[in-house]
């Protein structure tokens, strides 16, 4: 029983490991859709995104089937309960990264950002994709340290969409509200990104440790 | 053992209701304080969310404590998972709602919202409003047939964010790129805070009919 409990654990977690890379993959090539005008990219991440979906569908499976089978409690419940938040986390994950396709695909063939917010979404798409592999690796390997760490790593994601609206609301900015709203609208994707691998880091190290995280917003 | 499962599915039912009604009741008043530049009322809103986030608690709680002693399988065990991610959506409705209340104080004493687009803007948190009541009656309640109601509801709140943006994109706006900025992302929150409500009606319809909704995003 315990053996099979322990099997069906690994299938979450590798589950799990899977969507976290499909949501990687994800928006990165939402990035490359964004930043070079590429509506086969935007178009590509926008019909994958059902993927994203799917693996979500089969994490709740077989999170049902583990709890109908084994009658985990206690710390085993929390285990696949956890595994159920998780999975909602990267599942929206994938949507953001949608939602940055889509935005690339309504403005083609014109770029959605224009040459002053290149470097800002540059870095904020090299952090949410160093974010997102170590999210990865740590779902496939729980680990209560570099969980805790992506907490810095998002705080560079904030700075990042902070320098992001002083570009924004500069008295000189030259290209409208629209422009100054798909900005705005962009740079929350990012942001929202990363503040959902940071759950899912919350989520592993109270897995670890028991102790639960105190911000869920 | 029936009636022991019946009395925690009631308890789970009575907390979700309160919780949808805690989101309702701080959109409700975070609109106010967009509506009349109140601080005060932003700030009541700000300070609550964390009773939505404690009711979130003690859903988990009851919904583990439910599992690891009922042990339920099939439809039963899938009604204490739904359950979960219901308080999920009510729980990120609070955090909408907060995210209303504090553009409402960043900008304080100025109005968030300017004239032109406080029509806009009340139509919007009335359609929140309305769903957010329907939603809190069905979760006492649940009836497939108003819940799938509410996509039509949803339907307005979309209709809504289109005219909240033509304003936003006309040729002749006034206001510069930070108001529009406010302004979009402000009809965001409200169309997320909708599209949560509309997740709990078809996560509902799901309980009751066994049949998925088909549409995550």
């Amino acid at each position: 029983m315990r053996e099979e409990f322990q099997a069906d654990l690994d299938e979450i977690s590798r589950l799990l490991v899977t969507m976290a890379e499909a949501a990687r993959a994800a928006m990165r090539k939402a990035t490359t859709a964004l930043l070079t005008a590429d509506r086969s990219a935007a178009e590509a991440v926008i019909e994958r995104d059902a993927e994203v979906d799917a693996i979500y569908g089969q994490v709740e499976a077989k999170v049902a089937d583990t709890i109908a089978r084994q009658a985990p409690v206690a710390g085993d419940l929390r285990t696949v309960i956890t595994a159920l938040h998780i999975s909602a986390d990267l599942e929206r994950m994938g949507d953001l990264a949608e939602h940055v396709a889509k935005t690339a695909r309504r403005r083609h063939p014109s770029p959605a950002v224009p040459a002053e917010l290149r470097p800002v979404f540059t870095g904020m798409a090299e952090v949410a994709d160093r974010m997102a592999g170590e999210i990865a690796t740590l779902l496939g390997k729980p680990d209560a340290e570099p969980a805790a760490r992506l907490e810095t790593a998002d705080d560079e994601m904030d700075a990042l969409e902070r320098r992001l609206f002083q570009v924004l609301l500069d008295d000189d900015w030259p290209y409208g509200a629209e422009t100054a709203i798909d900005g705005a609208l962009l740079g929350r994707f990012y942001e929202r990104y990363a503040d959902h691998i940071v759950n899912v880091g919350e989520q592993l190290v109270y897995l670890i440790t028991g102790e639960p995280a105190t911000d869920r917003s």
